[in-house]
């Protein structure tokens, strides 16, 4: 590659005007400092949070793509009561990507950077929808020998956040888990870690379909929160595991509330005696994600022994600490092929990722339909 | 005392049939064990808490009053909703007064009981609305000399209320506070005790004229939450002071939700660059009461730093352990004529207590309407 000066990166902007655009940059390829190395980028996924930074929340009916097709850009219209949420990035090029994979081809003078030339590995550190990527040595994850950038390009957001609420779970001094929006990748994620750990956790799905798949997962308690015994089922589950805490994917509405409504009916179906505060062991919700922007609804008919918050991966790495957080890592790169292996619906260049019709699929965020950019693909 | 062999009691029951009965029971006076004390109560506090187990909920305009003036029994009915929570408690006759105070006029054999014969104790132990009661010498907190029943009747709830919100602010790394209905008793202590600890307190009411009711206690920031400016005032209060931590007493409604925002704003307002995930500081906010019954509604417009949660005095006790709650209580007894000094509209007797015209009045829980019960009051 040595003899090529530039690459492509994929850019968002926010216009005042609530215009998102989208495109591809032309960017020189940086020297590597003496402790970095510099990664050809061969895989990386789309997940939600990168959509919140690459598509800031713009009204995807509106998208229009204008340019070739080697060099597309798209636009679309922001909504008002989103727009205000992204004030603080007008009109600044943003790159996008939080995680992925690739082969080292060049380092820097030192010598951990020198002992990782010509190796795969992974990498949390944004701007990864690119050719190429500069990183410090230290913030690269080894894969082992055999493993394909696409097989170690989710090696991070995912793992460490199913890790992370077990860790949280563990921390906090609860013995079993829930997990709303259950079927998605992440869901059948946590699903075989708690399997392989020993975890009771009870999934909740939106819809009767996605109980096979997690079955298939091998889980054993799955609760659909569209059917008319939700309320009945939920509670059972949290008889059966004595789960306490719940990682909540859609924040919105009322099912945070619900939960936290069935835990208490969960404990007191074993209580002893009238509590006029309700029971005593304490019922946590974390809100990790916003697949529903509404607000959120509690009835606060759980007792006093509650709380609601946000989760984020960031937030829980800086709270257990460095040494702590290199472990999970360690085990993520372990384990990358079997607990913490992903699966992708399509592999797109960043040309393809901008087309429209591709747009309307992995903007949706559909369970089932995830998505890897290879920026190297065909070039 | 010691010729007579049985004293009143207030007691509280829920019927099957969703009627509340609240009537005087006439009760063996105790005969103190080797550790206890009989404590002829002379002054105890109608407290919100107090007001939940008395009245079950049930709809006030519904009082009636049978029997005679010096034993009434009054009923009143319960509304469905309210009904199904106080299921735990039917046909229990229960006894109510959270706390209280009076004179020692009776011991066991034990020293620790003997020491205190005579004495002016206050007492947090249930069964408060009683002529006696017998309690371990142990819980019994002695009164500094000269203090008399009436002036130690509220040691406990309001003054370690008020000391363990600061403590809860110590323990979790905030360094300034929040708190709703901030005119009410719990309230105007709060101020007193922030303005003695150079602690920064915002103060939240529900209407204009209770701002100078907390001006008077010596408050700086009083943020009138029915004003067309109050989300300005609340930002600019959190951006004086600082504070991240919330205590409310309202419970429904957007409040909780207003002042994550805020506190959110407030961060924003010094943050440096643009964090898609808001700012780092976590915001909290504890709710403690029950004003608005409704549901609690979130924006979630606060980044994902944040809290929301119930707080429960019995909890926060058990939290810091028996030796740290006591040096919780020495303080509230040493301070208890001025920082945690409380004011009452009215001192009633038992049977005073049950007439239908002051039940309207200290039902309500108005602002400065607060009520002591003299159990002993014309007997």
């Amino acid at each position: 590659m040595t003899d090529q000066a530039t690459g492509l990166q994929l850019r968002s902007t926010v216009r005042k005007d609530a215009t998102l655009e989208v495109s591809l940059a032309e960017v020189p390829i940086p020297e590597p400092k003496p402790d970095e190395v510099l990664v050809r980028v061969e895989a990386s996924p789309i997940n939600p949070s990168d959509l919140g930074l690459m598509l800031a929340g713009a009204d995807l009916a509106t998208v229009k793509v204008s340019g070739s097709s080697e060099n597309p850009v798209v636009t679309a219209h922001i909504p008002p009561a989103v727009f205000k949420g992204v004030a603080g990035r007008l009109d600044q090029s943003l790159a996008v990507g939080n995680e992925g994979a690739g082969v080292v081809v060049r380092a820097g003078s030192s010598d951990e950077a020198r002992a990782l030339e010509g190796k795969t590995v992974a990498i949390l550190g944004g701007a990864m929808y690119a050719q190429f990527r500069a990183v410090k040595a230290s913030q690269c994850l080894v894969l082992p020998e055999g493993t394909t950038p696409a097989q170690g390009a989710s090696c991070f957001v995912n793992p460490l956040t199913a890790l992370g609420m077990v860790e949280t779970m563990r921390l906090e001094g609860h013995s079993a888990l829930a997990h709303t929006a259950a079927a998605s990748n992440l869901g059948q994620m946590l699903q075989k870690l708690c399997l392989k750990d020993g975890i009771e956790l009870v999934n909740i799905v939106r819809s009767p379909e996605h109980v096979n798949l997690l079955r298939t997962s091998g889980a054993k308690h799955v609760v659909v929160s569209s059917g008319p015994t939700f309320m009945d089922d939920l509670t059972a589950a949290f008889v059966a595991t004595g789960a306490t805490l719940a990682f909540d994917a859609v924040g919105g509405g009322k099912l945070a509330s619900q939960m936290l409504s069935c835990m208490e009916a969960a404990a007191n179906r074993t209580a002893k005696e009238y509590s006029r505060y309700g029971s005593t062991k304490h019922k946590q919700v974390y809100i990790y994600g916003g697949l529903d922007r509404g607000p959120t609804e509690l009835t606060r008919n759980f007792g006093m022994a509650w709380g609601i918050g946000g989760w984020l991966l960031t937030a829980f790495l800086m709270r257990v600490g460095p040494a702590a957080a290199q472990r999970l890592r360690e085990r993520v790169a372990a384990e990358i092929q079997t607990t913490f292996a992903s699966h992708y619906t399509k592999v797109v260049s960043l040309a393809e990722a901008l087309r429209p019709e591709e747009i309307a699929v992995y903007g949706k965020q559909a369970t089932g339909q995830k998505y890897l950019i290879n920026p190297n693909k065909g070039l």
